[in-house]
């Protein structure tokens, strides 16, 4: 049971920091500061003073606007010092206190969070993460990896399909130690939820598979403790406690209405919710030294635990030195792959025909061979998008050890999900489906580049290659789409040279996600691919003399086709570049000079081929040049009849040349 | 009850299309086979001969992959006269019988699927257009609008989060003639569902309010047509009807397993299931007489359904002339609002700052007054996107005439619903949430693109201008992300003007979707702006000189500062055009010599501003110019700190100008 002070402090310092950066969301720390009071003061495994101890309890606010609550609980705690002068610069630039909560950028932090319901599905990524991790490390007297995953959710996050897609694989993993905390207060931007969500919640989450408890009065701390001990307890089914709040509650002219969701309160309001509250001071930002105690007293009791933990985990490493070699594998640097990475081994492969994706496959094995700490899967298209790791097991409830992941038809929970097995620490992981269906990812997508972490999107079926299935499942504006988005590299390989190459780079990234997106047809290997793909673009065929008639610029399965037109052009008296760019955004990182031995600046005669609408490579083409790509839609017939009606031959492609 | 033929003829035509085709999905046109002849025999209401009846039941395939179950539906009613050379052209070019349905390619599509799950909330957008058209125009004695809407779905489309987002407000909104047949076999493609979908899905869809039956055997007709026939005497709830099946069922060798779902049976096992079944050829595509009957009978019967409906709707046009006036302006042309959106009434503002949210908020609500078909609303943020037509009502179970939607925080399917409104006829349809949002609806642009359909798309907070909700919120690669889409014009107006042209080319649209994005922040009224801007790009403040000696291309809030560095410039002696794109793909769509006379070919000292990624720009740029855009991510803080310090100043732009 938590002390009035401590829950009142996080609402009296959320709604002093909003009032005076006169912007941000009250509503929510207001309503759910109980919750968060008694989870931080009673539960939470969490040592201030480490906030990235890997066996701590992960704790993610998936209504992201509430980010005031969070960064009070930091500083109540003392989390990596965050003072009253960092919530004083609320949502000032360049502060500690962003608008939404920033996974990298505020310590103790544990996901970036505003979409609503994203961070949900993380937290079922956490949860994954951890019983992979445990199944890997624990040993008997030794639960290296022990902890559980709380996340706090609202109306909105339940109402996101995401968190029915992520919650329903969490029940049918039996996800135990994941809890989620239904801040439950019936009110939404446009009014009551009524207007738009009347469903029966506790139900659908029964349905899914967790226990589900009510704690009728979110400020009752005490019966909060009591659920969530009552989720602790429970070890075959994850949890859900709904907790009825009163959004804002606290300031009595505004709470419980929609307009105390996202507006400053006002003074005068605050004043009198702080003498309402008894609050000892209506000074902003005064907090007595009773209202830091309990959430000091708690930092000190896991700085203990951790200490405790570290002990153990000594002992630990001596008694298992092989645990604690793959341990440091999970956790540091894997030496041994970056090294077969490097090698010839790894890029091998047999001189035919071949698709990418079943190239991606081979060297996705060849990695998962080398890199026991690599887990993921596809939407249920395994089998077509290659992307079982042979011989690794299955995830289940039934096997925590299992390297392959089932997410099910469910793209954009899976991405988080895999967003959040990243988060954790010790894994990395993967998720696939067709190219297509990467508009189902881009969100996630968008949030791995965002916090900065390597998340790697396997997709496959790449263009109008796919044929007879036709346009709903052909990828046309998806390559641009996602070279939009910064710091998310996009690789389009052309073959198994390239396709190698793409791996390693989305494997060797740190801060960068990335995409792979493969073909189902068969393409040829080309005799001048080479380990300069990982510089994004390069020279794969050049002109016989020193400056081209003019360049060709392809990627993927275009690039044999724009080879094939270059020997056309040659026999003709025309001598032309053709350049393979399998990486746009890396191409883009490399230094002027290299960029412009690729595209001297001086070759203005420059063609871009791509099944795509290839909208970046304008950049390359300028207004001189011309292209050979999609305008439109594709359509349902074999994909030989598709590239040549949409004039992805290599006559068609000399004839733009020679057009120039 | 069904005839065992008539039943079995589906997966007969299935088999044998997909066999020919060597390509596509024979498990559920055989697993659903009973479901769908017992429906298209004994129950919808569709007349083959005209299956554009507005009366007429909707059938939704949301499993898309499954076409050939609809295509033999529509070969065996006779509809659109597809014929058996028809189906033997399955996943050809330029067939009838594309590889997944599409929506005005083959007469009696009711919409484009394949993506699973969407169907599911488009077949929820059909079930809203049915009640509000009811309220609208049924009358004592006329129910002119009285049909079911009736959806196919698998375990794949219920696993879609899609589908949750749309049945829960199904559910709030109690749509009680939506009839959802759950094809439940219990297979995906990498297995049984046992590996990621073990919730109890009849006790979700209980919790969102539906009325749950189960059909334990899926070819027992009579029980699917009980079921049916309760499912229609519910008249308070969405119906749910949980059929049991076997994928592939009749191809004994092969069905209950993954391999059935979408390889080509085999000559030789397709040989063995007509035996098997008792079918009386083994011949391709050879079908008696007795199969065709009970789809032809039913068939008749609902000619005879629509001659009596037509023959009814003359009475009540003759009784109910005003009512006859209003139906003609939702269903045919609305000439009074062509007028209105050319006027200068129309078109009027105040001379002020304001945010083009705003603004588009008043020219909402000037069409909303003049289009009473037009209905639509927000995920949740209306009081933010300015979205909420005044004094149109509020959309609910209690008031099916309101014409403002709540449709929660989905913006998924919020995107499809409004594009099953759109398919409904008679209605027009618009959503809306933050413009960083409209990567959650990027799947259902995509397909209101591919169905030529007109939906319009609010975007609002457009780019860093959104200030303290920081990067999670602030648009950076979402401009790109919908240009890059085929047959979708993305609007970016700087001022009223451009708002009110951008509004009057949505509205005007009959094939192509599009998105307008708005401010968040007050920008000013440009001298300029003028109708022209309906070209998608027009100069908008043009050089002293007839050839300038720079030209400055920007959209949206970056207009006003162009021309403020167009005039920094000029007292420098630099002389400069300006011009506004604030639709890139509209312009794209002019003529050579205009576009020419736009950007003039010999000028190639360009720069491009745009806050954000602006990759579609460098088409105009070229290599010769320069780009103020958006290179990375956002950052919390007020936006004029922001918009300076990614340099969308004057002064910044100016200065690029000169380092051309």
């Amino acid at each position: 049971m938590s002390n009035t002070l401590a829950v009142n402090a996080i609402r009296v310092l959320s709604a002093d920091m909003i009032q005076k950066a006169n912007s941000g969301h009250p509503g929510l720390p207001l309503g759910a500061a109980a919750t968060a009071c008694e989870l931080w003061t009673n539960h939470l495994k969490f040592n201030p003073q480490d906030a990235k101890w890997i066996d701590r309890d992960r704790f993610v606010l998936s209504g992201g606007h509430g980010s005031a609550l969070l960064y009070s609980l930091l500083h109540l705690t003392g989390c990596g010092g965050l003072s009253i002068d960092d919530l004083k610069n609320f949502r000032q630039a360049d502060s500690l206190t962003p608008g939404h909560p920033e996974y990298g950028h505020t310590v103790g932090v544990d996901a970036t969070t505003g979409p609503l319901g994203a961070g949900c599905a993380m937290a079922v990524g956490f949860a994954i993460a951890e019983t992979q991790l445990a199944a890997q490390f624990n040993e008997p007297g030794y639960d290296v990896i022990d902890h559980y995953t709380y996340v706090m959710c609202g109306d909105g996050c339940l109402m996101e399909g995401i968190s029915s897609e992520a919650f329903s694989l969490a029940g049918t993993l039996g996800l135990s130690k994941l809890i989620v905390l239904y801040d439950s207060n019936k009110i939404s931007i446009e009014g009551s939820t009524d207007i738009a969500f009347t469903e029966d919640v506790k139900k659908r989450m029964e349905a899914f598979g967790f226990g589900v408890q009510v704690v009728e009065d979110g400020n009752d701390t005490a019966a909060i403790g009591r659920a969530i001990e009552a989720a602790k307890a429970d070890t075959t089914r994850p949890s859900f406690i709904e907790i009825k709040t009163i959004i804002g509650f606290g300031c009595e002219s505004k709470q419980g209405t929609a307009s105390v969701h996202g507006e400053p309160l006002g003074e005068e309001n605050i004043v009198a919710m702080k003498k309402a509250l008894g609050w000892p001071s209506v000074e902003p930002f005064a907090v007595p030294d009773e209202a830091y105690a309990p959430y000091r007293a708690m930092g000190e009791k896991n700085a203990a635990a951790q200490a405790k933990w570290e002990a153990s985990f000594a002992e630990y490493r001596a008694k298992f030195p092989e645990k604690a070699a793959l341990w440091d594998k999970f956790f540091g640097e894997n030496a041994d792959l970056a090294a077969y990475l490097a090698s010839e081994d790894y890029a091998a492969y047999e001189d035919k025909p071949q698709a990418t994706r079943a190239l991606s496959g081979t060297y996705l094995n060849r990695i998962a061979d080398n890199m026991p700490n690599l887990t993921g899967g596809a939407a249920d298209l395994a089998p077509s998008t290659k992307t079982y790791m042979k011989g690794k097991g299955d995830y289940s409830a039934a096997d925590r050890a299992g390297r392959n992941m089932h997410f099910g038809v469910r793209e954009l929970a899976m991405s988080a999900i895999a967003n959040g097995m990243l988060l954790h620490g010790g894994l990395r992981s993967y998720v696939s489906t067709f190219f297509v269906f990467s508009d189902y990812t881009k969100p996630m997508a968008r949030l791995s580049a965002l916090m900065n972490i390597p998340a790697i999107y396997v997709f496959t079926h790449d263009s109008i290659g796919v044929g007879e299935d036709g346009p709903t499942h052909e990828p046309i504006e998806q390559l641009s789409m996602l070279r939009a988005i910064p710091n998310f590299n996009v690789w389009r390989p052309c073959d198994a040279t390239e396709t190698a190459m793409a791996w390693r780079a989305l494997i060797e990234s740190k801060t960068t996600p990335g995409a792979i997106a493969c073909t189902r047809q068969n393409l040829p290997q080309m005799a001048g691919s080479s380990d300069a793909a990982l510089k994004g673009g390069y020279i794969i065929s050049d002109s016989q003399k020193a400056t081209p008639d003019a360049i060709i610029i392809a990627t993927g399965s275009e690039v044999a086709i724009s080879v094939e037109a270059q020997k056309m052009l040659l026999a003709e008296g025309i001598d032309v570049r053709v350049v393979s760019m399998p990486c746009v955004d890396v191409f883009e990182k490399q230094s002027d000079e290299y960029k412009k031995s690729v595209l001297p600046a001086d070759v203005r005669k420059r063609v871009a081929v791509e099944a795509g609408n290839a909208t970046e490579l304008y950049k390359y083409v300028g207004l001189d040049g011309a292209m050979v790509c999609m305008t439109g839609f594709g359509a349902s017939a074999p994909y030989s009849v598709l590239f040549k009606r949409f004039g992805f031959t290599a006559e068609n492609v000399a004839n733009t040349v020679k057009g120039l």
